[in-house]
């Protein structure tokens, strides 16, 4: 059987960064498949790092080594660490950008990473040194216990703050996907508490932009430019637009606070 | 053998979505190899989608499997296909996407394909709930008729409308690469009927510009900057200019019309 | 056991040509493990892509075989060569891409490639016709002779002109990274030479800018934002700053000169 190993990272593919994490990975394990996630996190953007992840890591097969390098404190004393969960492995810096994940699928055991070879290891590129080689060996069927020392928690990132109050719902905006989509930590059970379904009207406070809008199944539902509420394939609240790019139009940002009620 | 599955989508690789296309089939067929065409279409750009098809999908080992998701119909009434071609499957939204190359192969089976398990499918990702899957069980080795129902057409899409008249040829303008090429719907074989050879200098009427360009076999037979008509590697007549931005100097775009005559 | 290609171009992901090489290596090795280095080398700059080759093709395992179309020159008269190194294979026109990487490594041969069937490949697109094939063909174990002559020399690109003076390095700037780190020519040998060490402070002439710098193990040594030098994962000088963009601030560019002192 395969083993998969899949890499999340803010390196983007125009330099080697990538590239010398695969190499690294393939004359350790030459058998293991590489899948990207994606190299475009926004540098240094943990908590985009950590949704982005929470999104994908669930649809691969079990056993599945999600290797994350967001990593503004490389470098410095922040752990390297490998959390085993019910399903999956997950190996990088200790900065929370793992942590919802791994809560998700439920944490096992918790691993800090120990260096042995310190000469080999750069200061700036723990992904090639360190998280690579990490996530190789485990491919191998290597012992978790022989990578580093065992402890009992992590750093973990309050990604997902979202409270009901007065039949409404605050949350955030927590990512803009490439079609300007606008992602929201509102997530399907909390309109479910406030008994928002399918036809409803609604009414959206995001950033400084107060919108009525729709919940519909599908973005084809409304005519091309047009909003629209959806509950998006991930489970969270988007505003969209038909074929259009929503978070431009209304001039949202990632961070900025969202409130949505029934009209 | 190993079973290859290629990916074309206008998704981006900046998000979670290909990603989890490529989770899902190798949950389903851990062995096959995905291939990416391009993630990089326009959004909603069926033509362009189906160009970059045309262009890539014969230079694949036989039996492998395109998938194409350029879908802005997704979650509506629009049909989910597959064509098996002479040596191809084709899986994606029936919007005509698919039509060109399928035609130019030679279609010999067309399916719906049915979803079944209604609960899992979203509306707004038929690229990771349809047809990803569809594509792994077909690598699997799956027979067609136990994903859908046998159905006697699709949707065309009529890419490539060109005419001559009086030694002329009107076409017109299909793709801009990333290099600045223009590329044009006029092939190989139309140059031929109006008896345009190497060597021969052209009027092409081009958008709103006029140019003079010689037809040459390489970009590099003119000085760097200037321009050139040639005929591509997939066969199309393109005007280029040698290291430089042609579609920006002539300010040309996608489905601008192009009149080439030799003078 | 599996061999790998590598593939670094100029060729960027949205249009089908990097495909159109996967498959053609794929029709003739469908065992072949296929990872892309980069396709962002800008378009042309055959200095950038020697310069990403020099420092991705060691990572990867024993007899990969690295593959550069940065190729200004197809379809003129410059040579297609492969040059056996002590533990890869390069595979790229002869323009000097490849030669600061085949000379690290230790050349063993050079071979020119033959075009046998000329009528099956295009004048602008080697990538594919020549380089892919050519690669595939030595995936399988397919003899050096069979493909070509033997020669005696390649083009050489001096990438990386240092020099020491007075106590002081001159050097230039040969990448600017997508975190905005500039790295300069100056190898960690060249510090030892004028006996700068970790602690030192530096005055940095780079472009027009006149800086003051210290010398640190890592980035987060120093505040967002401040300014530092630091010898990078692949051993050269760079100048950074943390989680900020170094190169829009100080207005610098591949190709500016670069003297270092101690101060």
């Amino acid at each position: 059987m395969r083993r998969i190993i899949t890499l999340l990272t803010d390196f983007g593919l125009r330099d080697h960064f990538v590239a010398e994490m695969k190499g690294v990975i393939l004359s350790i394990n030459p058998n293991v498949e590489i899948v990207d996630i994606s190299h475009d996190v926004e540098k240094f953007n943990v908590v985009q790092g950590a949704f982005l992840l929470v999104c994908a890591y669930k649809w691969f097969p079990k056993s599945t080594i999600h290797v994350v390098v967001v990593d503004p404190g490389v470098g410095t004393e922040r752990k390297s660490i490998v959390i085993k969960t019910k399903n999956y492995y997950f190996v990088g810096p200790d900065n929370g950008v793992l942590s919802a994940s791994a809560i998700k699928d439920g944490v096992e055991e918790i691993y800090e990473i120990e260096v042995r070879e310190t000469s080999k290891v750069s200061t700036t590129f723990h992904g090639r040194d360190i998280f690579a080689p990490t996530a190789a060996y485990i491919s191998l069927g290597k012992d978790l216990s022989s990578l580093g020392r065992k402890i009992d928690r992590f750093i973990i990132l309050d990604l997902f703050k979202v409270s009901t109050f007065k039949g409404a719902i605050k949350g955030a905006v927590i990512h803009v996907d490439s079609f300007g989509n606008v992602i929201t930590s509102i997530e399907r059970e909390h309109l479910g508490k406030v008994n928002i379904n399918y036809g409803d009207a609604l009414e959206v406070l995001i950033g400084n932009v107060n919108v009525n809008v729709k919940l519909l199944p599908a973005y084809g539902y409304v005519k091309p430019g047009e909003l629209l509420a959806i509950v998006n394939s991930e489970g969270f609240l988007e505003i969209a637009a038909n074929m259009s790019d929503a978070a431009s139009r209304l001039g949202v940002r990632v961070g900025d606070e969202v409130i949505v009620r029934k009209i």
